[in-house]
This record gives C-alpha cells, structure tokens and sequence, in this order.
C-alpha cells in the first residue's frame, strides 16, 4: 500500500498545536493517559456500546435529562450531575454494559473532535498499544499522535506514551519521521521505561491526582496490552473499530 | 527578594502555547538558537546600536526604503530586499556598528513581540548563558523560557537550551519547577550534553539548514559564553540590558 513513501510518524503535544499538525489523510491517535483515554478504553473492555465526547458541560447535563449515562470532570473533578468522573474503575460491566455513556473532560474530549476530519481517529492507550501498532500497519498511513495534555500544555505522561507507540510503529520500515517532537518523545520514553513509575513521580497530573486522593489508578493506566480493542470515532460517537 | 516564595521555572515549547504560559511578572527568555537569537546576540557583540524586530515583511521593507539596515528571511532564505538573513555571520562590526536594524523572521521576532507586555523580555543563547543566569538571579522573579521553535512546532535545539538554562537556574535553590515542559527540557539536555554536535544531527532545523548550505553556522551557535551583553527589549526595540 505505501510503495512509493513511507508513512510519517508525527506527534503532536498539544491541541492547541493540532492545527499545525493537521493531516486529514492520516491515522490519529488520541492520548489522555491520566485519565480520558484509558478509561475510555476501559469502557469498551467492559461492553459500553458507544461513547459520545461532548465538549462543554452544558451538552453533558442537556444529555442527563434525557436520560443518558454521563461521565463529565474538570480538573480531575466528577461533576456533581455526572453518573461517572474519570477514572477507570468508574466504568465497571454492571453499570455500563450495552449502553451509551456521553463523556466530556478538560483535556481529552476536546482533542477527539477537533480532529474528526481526519482519516481516522482512534482511541490510544498503554492498555491496547499492541491493537494500536497493528491497525496502524494495517491502514498503511502517516500518523499522528495527538497529545490531550494539560489546558494546552505539554505533559510527560501523553509525551511518553507517544514515544512507546512511536518506537513500536517505526520498528517497521515503511514507517520514518522527521519530526522533532517524535525524536524528544522516543528519548524520553527510552530515558522512563526501564522505571516507568518512578519516573512519573514527577508528571504534574501525578501531583494533581494524588492531591485529590485519585492516584490509585496511574499504575492501571500504565499496564500493557490488557485488549485487542480499539474505540474509534464514527460521525460524532465512539465504537469498537470493528463496527465501522 | 524572594523570601516568600521561589520563583518559578517554566518551558514554552512554542509561541502557539504561549497565551496558556503568559505571566506578565516573569523574566522571559526568547530563544531561537538556529538561528535568529544567536544572531542577535552576536549582533550586539559587533556594536550594534538596536535591533528592531517587525512581524512582517512588509514593515520590514517600509524601515529599507527609509534607509534602515534591514535582517529578514523566511524559511531560512534571505530576502531579495534585505541587507543580511539569519546568519549570525552576517553580522560583522564593519557593517552594523553604531548603527540600527530591522529584523524579521520566520519564528524568532514574532515571540519577542507577543511577550512585550512582560516584567522584561530578554535575548538568549548559549553564547550569552551565563550571563543570562546571573540576570535572573538578580532579578529574582519567575523566568519563563519561550522557544520559538519552527513555525509553531515544537523543535529540538531550542527546547535543548532551554534545558540548560532551567539546569543552570535552579542550581540556586531560590528557583523551583513544577512544570512538564522544564522536566523535559532538563532530560533531553542531560541526554545530549555529552555529545551536543552528534545529538544535534537529528534536528529538523539542522536538515532544513544544511540543505541550503546554511549549517556552517550549527557550532558557533552552540558556543558557550562568549559575552556578558543581554539584548532586551525596551518599547519596540532592543537594546543592551544595561541601557534599560
């Protein structure tokens, strides 16, 4: 598929650099490891049937009242209208299976949307990275990955990540970069794998979460390959890439 | 000065970030090492009297026709109507001393002026480091460090120095970090200290230089401390910190 050229591996660090960034003809991969994104792809473990990102909590609460399952935080915080926050343990098979959950969060809703031209967008986590690295042969295109980050800034945690799913897709030699935020990502996570957890001690979200008693799920987030599954946006709701 | 609290460290990555980063109390350091403020810097150290930066090439051509020394290029390539590009070899004593020119630039003069409403906005490079520490120990106020990166992109030499500086200011324990962006910075410059030239081989700026045979300039830019002079911007220009 790509006998002429290689596929670009291009990471992005922030949505606020998105448009800089934007390739519609690529494969985009949303990062929010702490927490959007791994509890998303939680979720989808756990049978949800679609999740609809929404971006303000206006459109949350109109969806409550209609009867909807609502996950919704700001700064770590559940929502007080909200069925769900943010952590992953939130979204058990009991509560989810089968059903809708709308979702919006500070970081990582956002970033779904704005990249909804693209010619794919999937949901990117530790705990599918080996499912991520296949569809990404497979498709036979440039990508990119798109860090959720913080308000616009920079993180370590989406940064590292970017770099295991970018060292992984460029073991294959139909992929190349050329792009200065993929070599600092690939050094990083070379510099934090061998001691992932010590190193994220020093992520600010490490602080912010910990400060509000919501540490407990940062080792969760940062284990390997626990499914096959990849959530992937269809006009404006997620599904399982295979319902596409 | 600060003994209520430490000042704060922070890392830019780019002008696009900036608006999330501004903190109009703080010291910021511009930086585009390849190669506008190694330029001006070096500039200074040949006996210019001010450099004023403009964001367009338009301004820039007005200040020609009037008869000011004018700097622009873009992408790397001097304009047909400028006196000089980006090379900080353009700037010899011969030509520039005592008197005044225009600079416009791809990346670097736009993150000079979006900075201007700062406690102070000053100049940095590896060829004035130590003094710009010095600056910022007097000065006793939180630093904010602006790459200006590549067209919004987050680039590697400029993220690089900022490493260094943030490694060189908060040896005094006056200064503190929380920020992702300074955590970055110190591992990619801990990681490529040792061998800065070879590290530097993956830059993206490196190739865009060498393939318009621009890369002679690539050390010299990665000169340490060869002055004590701190060009700072003062109304719409810049001049020496000393005439502040």
């Amino acid at each position: 598929m790509m006998a002429e050229r290689k596929g670009k591996v291009e990471v992005c660090f922030s949505p606020a650099l998105f448009s800089d960034f934007r390739n519609d003809e690529a494969v985009v991969v949303i990062v929010d490891i702490l927490r959007a994104t791994s509890a998303i792809v939680t979720a989808f473990m756990n049978g949800v049937r679609h999740i609809i990102p929404v971006a303000t909590l206006d459109e949350a609460l109109a969806y409550k009242k209609k009867g909807v399952l609502v996950a919704a935080e700001r700064n770590g915080i559940v929502r007080d209208f909200a069925d769900f926050g943010n952590s992953p343990y939130n979204f058990r098979r009991e509560i989810i299976e089968g059903r809708d959950i709308v979702y919006s969060t500070t970081n990582g809703t956002h970033s779904i949307m704005m990249a909804r031209e693209s010619y794919r967008v999937i949901i990117g986590a530790y705990l599918n990275l080996e499912a991520l690295v296949d569809f990404i042969f497979a498709a036979g295109r440039d990508v990119l990955i798109l860090c959720a980050g913080w308000k616009n800034k920079f993180n370590l945690e989406d940064s590292l990540f970017a770099g295991a799913l970018a060292e992984a897709v460029l073991k294959n030699n139909q992929f190349t970069t050329q792009c200065d935020s993929t070599y600092a990502s690939l050094d990083l996570w070379n510099l934090a794998k061998p001691d992932m957890m010590g190193y994220i001690e020093k992520a600010a979200q490490r602080h912010r979460l910990k400060n509000n008693n919501l540490d407990d799920v940062i080792e969760y987030c940062h284990t390997l390959n626990l499914t096959r599954l990849i959530p992937a946006l269809k006009d404006n709701y997620l599904t399982q890439i295979e319902n596409i």
